[in-house]
């Protein structure tokens, strides 16, 4: 690796701190918008290549971000739309971007919905025998209670066809068991989980349209383990429970050993009113074109479950450092930079939608907006839906991410919170941040998405190739 | 992520399985050489495309390598030269490829060291106050033993020049404290690691030249925490040990305000008589150039502080699966391929410099050789020290590895096993395969190198890679 290295970064070997500086890392942290140091290293042009590297130094010996997600993850943890976490989170993300000596920092009010999991979640399979065997279960967000102990035969079923093509009285009064794995055979787990994932979003809706009293849908993962993935389900008037891909394999294999098989379920999960939330917008104005915006965000709500570290802590703490990373390496953008930590990504999008809502009423020009919601891993690059000139137009930037390996920019899917900009201001380019995927739908919407699970540097890699990009988009345009 | 993908894969997601074969995946497994069904499916010639693609399946539905991991690291784990475990590990890795159903497998005899760590190991920075401070420390592998409980002043040094131009007394009958922090700049840790070694290879002996007692040596890691990492050290006559970097700061902190302060250290390791091992050999004979070699391999032995699973049970675990999976995707290879699982890596190299001495004794032609020694990470693509010639003809085979993203074919370093067959039998590639560094040196040689750091499709993406560059060697030669 060493030889490899020195061919693809001998010039930006130059521009690379010494050992001493590193060192010094954690004692001597700049001042987080530099506003001393900026003007000096800004006074002489630099070359693109030389802009980058500047960025990338600046996160690897004085990035915030890891520090920034400890406290994010460990001391409010996971942050559901319409909790008290959540309303933590809202505070944590102004005062952080406050603290970051922004241009302007504000609060955007929307309402969003308040779903509540309750204290108790069982999942017993009951068979022929005196005892059950235990599998572990959770509440799908949106579900509806069991109202006390639901207990039922279990149909399995791999697609919707296949529910559809069942017989009135093979699933009425039943649990529908929803088993279709991921295809493992995809190289992108993203892929796998848009394969499989319609029957967390559809089934409990579908079952119950034929009488069902339940759904059980395989958890969304390639792993073989005992965590349940929780995740959004469209409202039905019966329950909707994930089950681990451990205890759905054991139920399958017992369900084809006896048929009669039954299946309690207990869940507590109520839904309240909506609630009063909101999105947190940070600013830095554009220094030649004020009026011309790109946003980059992530989004603040969380799932219940865990510490919502990868899914989407990584994408608020990232798209907070963008914006700091630019002023930091002594740059002034030439548009105006939007950090945007959306709420209520998980069941609703209702923070994206509000956003893309009040930039066409004040009639704002949004040039593109980038999205970091794949986790917090290696970069790789970032996919575009836009037409195939601004394509190609991003593309010819690839050299310049090379020496990061963040050179991948290819068509690709957004964002679900900058989705709704599509319509409402039409940028040029909705961008989501693409990074290595391969350990993500281990621990999505898991009691295991925990800080723990995120590597500092391959963090604050993602955090400079967005500012990377931005600081491009900024002086260029699209 | 799903565009992107669909962009890339289009051809191949017709050969993927169905989700019914994923579900599969555990129950029905093929043997390991699917005699019955290889001559059905290979009596089509296929494309170089289409190949990779069915390895790739092979892999990732009924991928054997990450069981195996999971036995040599949970049932056998640390496995240093001359240890029981290491015995253990022969006999495993026998028995492994004798399972897999090889053409011929068999053992290389080696003598190793047999350096032992010993009982205790107790590092306490000893200042004015009576209460010690004590610090996580390890033996650097080598070291002689304190001999009791050694206790000296220290000093910092950060290179040996810093240390040359130290007065005698400044150093005589110290510690010599070496604190040189990994360069956290460089986007690869590979090169961070290479810039900062030469004080835990030669640190000690540098030290006792000038009169010292011992070396510390500040772990060889980015990450900020309290794991020492061990590593080989050339033989000195005062001990060498490493010392974590939380304590490695805590030490250089407590020195600036007291110069005077002391250390105690204590180790009771020892070296005994060298020990009588082997490399483990397993082969594939070659349809049409049979005496045309190519080597795929990783080291057998680790470090005795954990598992030794990224360094380097997934490089053994692949190199057994690179063969396994070419049999059972139904291909014969022309060459003739040898999986290695060299001895002693760690601290002699003696496997690699007897293979390569036996090979030119035999008068063998080798090809290429391979090996996977960077961590069982997501795939990148592979190093070549080669010609110009053959460096060019491999990365034309870069577009066959895009879908994979494990494309990135450049200069490189081979492997500490393979240099060795350079001088003996001059192959025409040392291939080093190349997977995703950033989180390798964060528990690289440490008690954190443990199974569960280890993803499963990552650890079998790196499988299929190597076997489908072994697959391409074996088609076409270099």
């Amino acid at each position: 690796m060493r030889t490899s290295f020195s061919l693809l970064l001998a010039a930006g070997l130059l521009l690379t701190a010494s050992p001493g500086q590193a060192q010094a890392r954690k004692k001597a942290k700049a001042p987080a918008a530099a506003p001393a140091a900026a003007p000096a290293v800004a006074a002489v042009p630099v070359s693109d290549s030389v802009a980058l590297r500047r960025i990338f130094d600046e996160a690897l010996l004085r990035g915030e971000s890891y520090d920034n997600l400890r406290y994010l993850t460990s001391n409010i943890g996971g942050r559901l739309s319409g909790s008290p976490q959540a309303q933590m989170a809202v505070e944590w993300g102004k005062a952080t971007m406050e603290k970051a000596g922004f241009d302007r920092v504000y609060l955007q009010e929307v309402m969003v919905p308040h779903w509540v999991r309750g204290g108790r979640e069982k999942g017993e399979i009951v068979g022929n025998k005196d005892k059950g065997i235990k599998v572990p279960v959770c509440a799908l967000g949106g579900s509806v209670s069991t109202g006390g102990k639901l207990k039922a035969g279990v149909v399995e079923v791999h697609s919707f066809d296949e529910l559809k093509n069942l017989p009135d009285d093979a699933v009425k009064g039943k649990f529908v068991f929803f088993n279709r794995p991921f295809n493992d055979a995809l190289i992108e787990p993203g892929a796998a989980y848009g394969g499989a994932v319609e029957q967390r979003a559809l089934g409990a809706a579908e079952a119950a349209k034929r009488g069902a009293v339940g759904a059980l849908v395989r958890s969304m993962s390639s792993a073989r383990d005992d965590n349940p993935h929780t995740g959004t389900m469209r409202p039905a008037t019966i329950p909707g429970a994930a089950i681990s891909t451990n205890g759905a394999d054991k139920l399958s294999q017992l369900l084809k050993a006896n048929p009669e098989l039954q299946f309690e379920l207990e869940m507590e999960c109520i839904t309240l009113p909506d609630e009063k939330s909101y999105n947190v917008v940070g600013e830095i104005k554009g220094s030649k074109f004020p009026q011309e915006i790109i946003t980059v965000g992530g989004h603040l709500d969380s799932w219940d479950l865990a510490q919502g570290a990868h899914d989407d802590g990584t994408g608020c703490v990232q798209s907070i450092e963008a914006l700091r990373l630019l002023r930091a390496a002594g740059f002034k953008p030439e548009r105006t930079i939007r950090a945007v930590l959306f709420m209520n990504e998980e069941n609703g999008a209702r923070g994206g939608t509000e956003y893309a809502r009040l930039a066409a009423q004040s009639k704002e020009t949004h040039v593109a907006a980038i999205e970091s919601d794949g986790g917090g891993f290696t970069p790789r690059g970032f996919g575009l839906e836009s037409d195939a000139a601004t394509l190609a137009k991003v593309a010819r930037w690839a050299p310049l991410f090379k020496p990061y390996n963040a050179d991948e920019i290819t068509a690709g899917h957004g964002g679900t919170d900058i989705e709704p900009l599509k319509d409402a201001v039409h940028p040029k380019a909705l961008i989501g941040y693409k990074c290595d995927s391969q350990r993500y739908f281990d621990i999505h919407h898991t009691a295991a998405d925990t800080f723990d699970k995120v590597n500092r540097r391959e963090l604050e890699l993602g955090g400079a190739s967005m500012a990377s990009l931005i600081y491009l988009l900024s002086k260029y345009g699209l």
